[in-house]
């Protein structure tokens, strides 16, 4: 015979919490600690497979029924009452309970067995009439919303006249004969709009709560959250069933809920609040505030600790076992029963990252844990909350508009609408926030000059959003509400319209525009954040390199110990001051030669920045990528700049102006960029590559450290493009070894960010030493889609279910990564030893990490402030993929 | 022993037509002529094996020299001549000849055995000392160039000082003396520039002609060349050494060239041109004018029939048994000497479409060759030149600029530089050329006014090309060269300026801008192209669809014999006259319900572009694409347009503007468009099937033949998209024949045009009825090209040899080709009867064709002046796949 319930009580249970499948988390951990004697009501979970059944059948199907049934005799014998009792009756809670936790999303029913005749016994029973029949009129009310289908507002309504008429502000202040009335009210209201009576037999409301539980797993809300976080609609719901425990049965009673550590700093101390004399609801409801569970110097006399203080030393004690018997700090509900202290439910406690590192670190240093565990119990994307400054929880919040959140911390400042601007404002001291529909190259310095960036078009590795992170500030991209008019210098959002200097704040976590100016605060990297970090490269076979394009970001980047330097954008160092015109000199020459003499300016300040780079980064390798952008990217875009810019260059402006509508195109991510401007103008290429050679030479003897540079062909579809360059990058390669007396290492590879460049990959690698996956581009290819128009319909997708997951964030694995993984298979076939490593924004991202591990990937490159995440994704892939093996 | 020298001497040859890989085409060809005994002076072919073996060692090997010396002396004997000889010298023509043609691309030595003793022998023996030495200065001359690698211009002076002294204006007007005098300064100036003189020694001269021609195989042009036609480098060149003989002894003696049957028309006569008393090169040299082969009225007297009519009896019968023997029209170039028809080369002539299609039809009538023989010898792409007007080969061409030819045939007209100007003009009755940088789909109504159309930009698949093509209209874009000025109404171009008005003439297939305007003839589709057509139905497999937008492409592409239409674009009616003002409507709407109300007017406009659609297909297969371009493509551009748009729809002329702000995307190729958009305006998805369904039915009823519409999803790359459509379309296909009370069969199904729809090809097929393989896009997405900024890089990489074909005209079958083999593969496991198609401009060429049958695919769809080229080669590469078998 099939088993469809299994019971729990009395410290035996027929399940325990490898159970999770069958009996969902909380049925498991109830079985679990029934198992291990720790005190749990009695009561039963009936499957998930019997869920499944019923959903099918539309029905309860009779075997099941029979199993419910002798599991509730055991109930009441267990608990020595009886349902549906006139003396002593059983009341059960009917609760769902997923294999997934689904906070809120299906439904439950408490104090089931009531009725006109057990209400009464339960008035008799625990000598309060008003608390029988209140207990009575949210079982009714309850009830009849999750299993008979009727609208929460008729039950409002007369709740709110019996309030109006007996002048009570609070449910709490009814009389026991208001509540009656009310009982009476709610029955005959159901009577009224259902043609039938509201079912007194305890057995037929048992049947009805169970079979709304189970239905309420396809309500539409449980079926968009499952959509979303990828949990498969065959799993099923649990449905647990047990024994009621009053926490309201007098002061020396109560109920409560504890985190065996505190959930906010992680401090190994019982911590959560309870209130005497009241049931669980109670403390949802708000009506009153709960007091600490620990004695604190505020309020004394008021806690559990010393009001209660021997179901409190039973609490630390069950606290404790709790913690030794499942290895994580635990979020328990608990009631106190006539002094007598039960567990109604137990799970791994919700914690701040700050807490998550200290707990799993402690744990571990306890012994209750291994390293590797503690490693897993930390949420690798959750670190960014420490990484950067964030809002003070306690402010309150305005919304003017929400947007994408492309960059985390948060900051506040003076609204201004140019680049221009906010270099003027920063240069009179004042912080501000750059606001542009979006940004391009020329707004380097702007953003450089402000504490944060919002705009109103662009996804979350729009040019804004990237630059930002590689800045290491808060940015919202692709806030559409936005109505934003730079030639005003004014903002409408949120119904108001707001202009230059105007005070905002920029939450990039949660991609919040705040009205005004809100408190911060700033988090330390503590000790345990670098014992987290040390534990991690202990057990991680990826290296970490990061993203940089300047000495500051850098820095930045070794400080937060990144392994090299992944990919340089030397584009970047086109677009500051003096160098940006002397770019334009090369763009608008109409000969090679002349070209060359723009770009001989050029070459000793881009070999300055090479030898900064690979000084700070002592001897580790850096990838630098030869310039990729189209060209029109660095022309100027509006009138004024074109006019300055040529007076400027000593040009007639229509020049200039010629020139750049000649270079205009109609999608430039697909246009002349990366290899093929390097093909059509040879001489840019020849002089990055000489920079670079000869700052290796140069660095490597001033620091003592020899410098191995890579260097990273962009765009590469067809091998002979890169055998074009790699014959280019050879020759002067060898001139300058030559010139210079010295012979280095180097390595020459190409991005794989092109799909043709995944299928030819075994033709490619036989010129590559190295493969460095272009994920943002090979996701726009791909997929076909523009991350600078995604916003418009990305967002669509997201609200309708048609995907799950931005796959810009995250990396779309079935079909990108199915590309990444014929490109590994076939760069190894030809060139086992080949270099291999993702530079694209999804290097930062955990989920893609161990992704990237399960490919073998030789490091994953991040922009700096998510160093810290991807060596913690690192490890933990790591320690996974042995799970796996 | 390896053999490295194959003989062929009076009717017998130890090698033969099957031999061409190794003898090349010429000395394959030779033997063979040979071999079946026909009159061939004597000599002897070297390996293509020996040219890899000597210059993989630098000289000829020792093996290869002794084969080399016995057959000059089996040559001495047949030709009964000895090599160096004093009395009657042999000499021997030393000429490259690979398994590919490669025409001029390698080098030749003429005249070989000479030297200042033989060259008195060859004067006695011929009685002609001018003769004698001016063979030897040609023969002196062409060595050193060729073996000793001395410049031209050396001795192009010092011919020209002495025509000069001797007031000589041509060649063949210098006396003996002077020729001697020559000589005798050539060999002079070779002494001066290499230290050594010019070699006297016949063997000497043979080893470095031998030696120069095998290295000429890796000649930079010939390199090139290879490289541009996917020659392997290790094919190697064989050398065919052969005795001379001479067309200028007397008036008994000529040289000439035959073409079996007219090369212009297919004529089965003898055609060509011979010269009484001269050598092979005077003919080439063009000092006279040679006359024809047979008897014509112009010029009595003259024809070889008449003043050699033996040796032209001759001449027939050989080409009759040469057309027999090699089941071709022949090339022949033959010798007669003292009366004696000798036989220099053979091989298949090069002819007009015209001629082509005729000769073949003969032919196989014939019983000379198969009907399938027939079908392969006439190149598909060449059919092209019969379906649209060119310009008369005779006319004096004056080029301008050059473009790319993106698409066929010519056409003469004033020029106008916008499109109001051209309908105007048209209304005027005047034949124009529209100019524009590029064209949107707002230029419809003025390409449609046009007779030719001309861009400054865009490749061969931008909207003009394609559009243009599907019009029937001769089309050029990417015309760089040219300096457009739309305000001013003027054209710089070639050193010249054009106001509006000029005349202009475009050469489509040549991709020239012409001066003025030229005289045109009209093909005319023969009886003969007819039953080729018919032949190639009876061969091939594949369909053929049409891509047709309107009624009348669809007229056209039925008269061209299309199955049916693979690609009705339905955006194309949204741009017509009032459509194009309700279409605004509809995207400026706030609401679904405004955007309904627009709709509500498209939809009778739609349902009879449907109705006449499945009207004149008859019941042929229909496969509608839902509007696929991003909503910014329907608003209009100019601020003109604009405002007159605005007032039109009673609007202010702000919102529209802001609502094009809203819309316009920085990469509209990857932006919201195809499913994308019906995702996010369902409404308008829903009106186009509505559209569809009633329209099928109603035609259905009208025609008596049941419409089964295929309803194609662009844009797919996630299977939720096309669940997403397909739903909506499922709904509004049954409420539309529960509306009309029948039932019809319909085909959903999607564009494979995204890399990622073709990696998941196997889950969107469980949801798809049908691919249609959009390999435009794909192109674009797997390349990372935008086509229509292609121009700028891609001409470059032609130039530079990085890429051999556009990827936009030859399907790239290394990279998108591989990804349509990854989606028929895994399309064809999910839906084993999944129907496939190729509907981007590669379904009319015939070499994507080709790799079209190797995937099986069901049908291919081209534009309709293309439908003719695809049924033969469809019929072509049927009958290829039977031999690869």
């Amino acid at each position: 015979m099939r088993k469809w319930v299994y019971t729990f009580a009395g410290g035996m249970a027929e399940g325990s919490s490898a159970d999770v499948a069958l009996l969902g988390g909380k049925g498991a951990n109830l079985a679990e600690m029934s198992r291990i004697g720790l005190p749990v009501p009695p009561g039963f979970t009936i499957t998930t497979d019997a869920c499944n059944r019923a959903l099918k059948e539309r029905a309860i199907p009779e075997r099941v029924r029979e199993q419910v049934n002798a599991a509730m005799k055991y109930c009441e014998m267990m608990s020595a009452k009886k349902f549906g009792d006139l003396e002593n009756p059983l009341l059960v809670s009917v609760r769902s309970g997923a294999r997934a936790s689904m906070p809120g999303m299906m439904d439950t029913v408490l104090n089931l067995g009531l009725n006109d005749a057990t209400v009464e016994a339960l008035a008799r029973f625990t000598g309060d009439e008003r608390f029988a029949y209140d207990t009575y009129r949210r079982f009714i009310q309850m009830y009849a919303i999750v299993v008979m289908g009727l609208d929460h507002s008729l039950f409002e309504d007369i709740l709110d006249g019996a309030r109006e008429n007996e002048g009570a502000a609070r449910d709490n202040e009814l009389s026991a004969a208001a509540l009656i009335g009310i009982v009476q009210a709610y029955k005959a209201a159901i009577i009224d709009e259902m043609d039938e009576s509201f079912p007194q037999d305890p057995h037929e409301q048992l049947w009805g709560a169970v079979m709304a539980v189970f239905k309420s797993w396809g309500n539409p809300r449980a079926a968009t959250y499952r959509a979303l976080h990828n949990i498969p609609e065959e799993w099923g719901t649990a449905v647990t069933i047990q024994a009621m425990v009053f926490g309201n049965s007098g002061q020396n009673s109560a109920t409560g809920v504890a985190f065996t550590r505190n959930p906010s700093t992680g401090e190994n101390k019982l911590y959560g609040e309870f209130l005497a004399d009241a049931q669980g609801e109670d403390v949802v409801a708000g009506f009153r505030t709960p007091d600490p569970l620990s004695a604190i110097e505020d309020k004394p006399g008021a806690s559990m600790q010393e009001r209660m203080p021997d179901a409190y030393s039973v609490l630390m004690r069950l606290a404790d076992d709790l913690e030794q018997h499942f290895g994580d700090m635990q979020d328990v509900e608990f009631t106190v029963e006539n002094g007598k202290l039960w567990l109604l439910q137990t799970r791994a406690g919700k914690r701040t990252a700050t807490a998550a590192i200290r707990i799993a670190i402690e744990m571990a240093d306890a012994g209750v844990i291994t390293r590797k565990n503690a490693l897993m119990r930390v949420d690798a994307s959750s670190l960014d909350q420490l990484l950067h400054p964030a809002i003070d929880p306690a402010a309150e919040r305005t919304i003017i508009a929400r947007g994408l959140p492309a960059s985390p911390g948060a900051a506040s400042g003076q609204i201004v609408f140019s680049s221009t601007d906010a270099v003027a404002a920063k240069a009179a001291g004042k912080p501000v926030i750059l606001i542009r529909p979006e940004t391009s190259p020329d707004d380097i310095h702007g953003m450089d000059a402000s504490v944060a960036i919002l705009t109103s078009r662009g996804g979350t590795t729009s040019h804004a959003a990237v630059v930002a992170r590689g800045m290491g500030k808060p940015c919202i991209t692709g806030a559409g509400g936005l109505r934003i008019d730079p030639h005003n210098k004014a903002l409408v959002a949120g119904g108001m319209t707001l202009r230059e200097g105007d005070l905002l704040t920029i939450d990039g976590n949660a991609g919040e525009v705040l009205k005004g100016e809100l408190p911060m605060v700033q988090s330390k990297l503590a000790g345990d954040f670098a014992t987290l970090m040390e534990w991690s490269d202990a057990e991680r076979r990826m290296k970490v390199r990061t993203n940089a394009d300047s000495p500051k970001e850098a820095i930045v980047a070794r400080q937060f110990g990144a392994d090299g330097i992944g990919l340089c954008r030397t584009e970047h160092m086109f677009t500051e001051g003096d160098r940006a015109d002397v770019m334009r000199e090369m763009i608008i020459a109409d000969t090679a030669e002349e070209r060359r003499s723009a770009l001989d300016k050029l070459l000793p300040m881009q070999r300055d920045d090479f030898i900064e780079l690979f000084e700070i980064m002592q001897g580790q390798p850096v990838a630098i990528r030869l310039v990729d952008p189209p060209l029109y990217d660095f022309l100027p875009k509006s009138e004024e700049d074109l006019v300055a810019s040529a007076k400027r260059l000593g040009i007639d402006v229509d020049r200039l102006v010629r020139r750049a509508e000649e270079l205009r195109e109609i999608n430039p991510m697909l246009g002349n960029r990366g290899v093929r401007l390097a093909i059509c103008y040879p001489e840019i290429a020849e002089m990055q590559t000489r920079a670079i050679f000869e700052a290796a030479i140069l660095a490597g003897k001033e620091t003592g450290e020899p410098v191995v540079p890579e260097i990273v062909v962009p765009l590469v579809s067809y091998v002979a493009e890169l055998q074009f360059l790699r014959s280019h990058i050879d020759t002067i390669a060898a001139d300058v070894m030559r010139e210079q007396e010295q012979t280095i290492d180097y390595l020459v590879g190409s991005v794989i960010e092109l799909p043709r460049a995944a299928i030819r990959a075994d033709f490619i690698a036989e010129s590559a030493d190295f493969f460095s996956f272009g994920t943002n581009d090979l996701t726009q290819t791909t997929l076909g889609i523009s991350r600078d128009d995604a916003s418009t319909f990305l967002n669509t997708y997201l609200q309708k279910g048609v995907i799950g997951l931005d796959p810009f964030i995250n990396l779309d694995i079935e079909g990108v990564g199915e590309l990444m993984r014929l490109a590994t298979d076939k760069g190894r076939n030809s060139r086992p030893d080949i270099l291999l490593g993702i530079t694209g924004e999804h290097g930062g991202d955990p989920t893609s990490i161990a992704f990237c591990e399960d490919l073998g990937l030789d490091y994953v490159s991040c922009s700096p402030y998510r160093v810290p995440i991807a060596r913690l994704a690192a490890a933990q892939s790591a320690i996974a993929s042995l799970t796996d093996d």
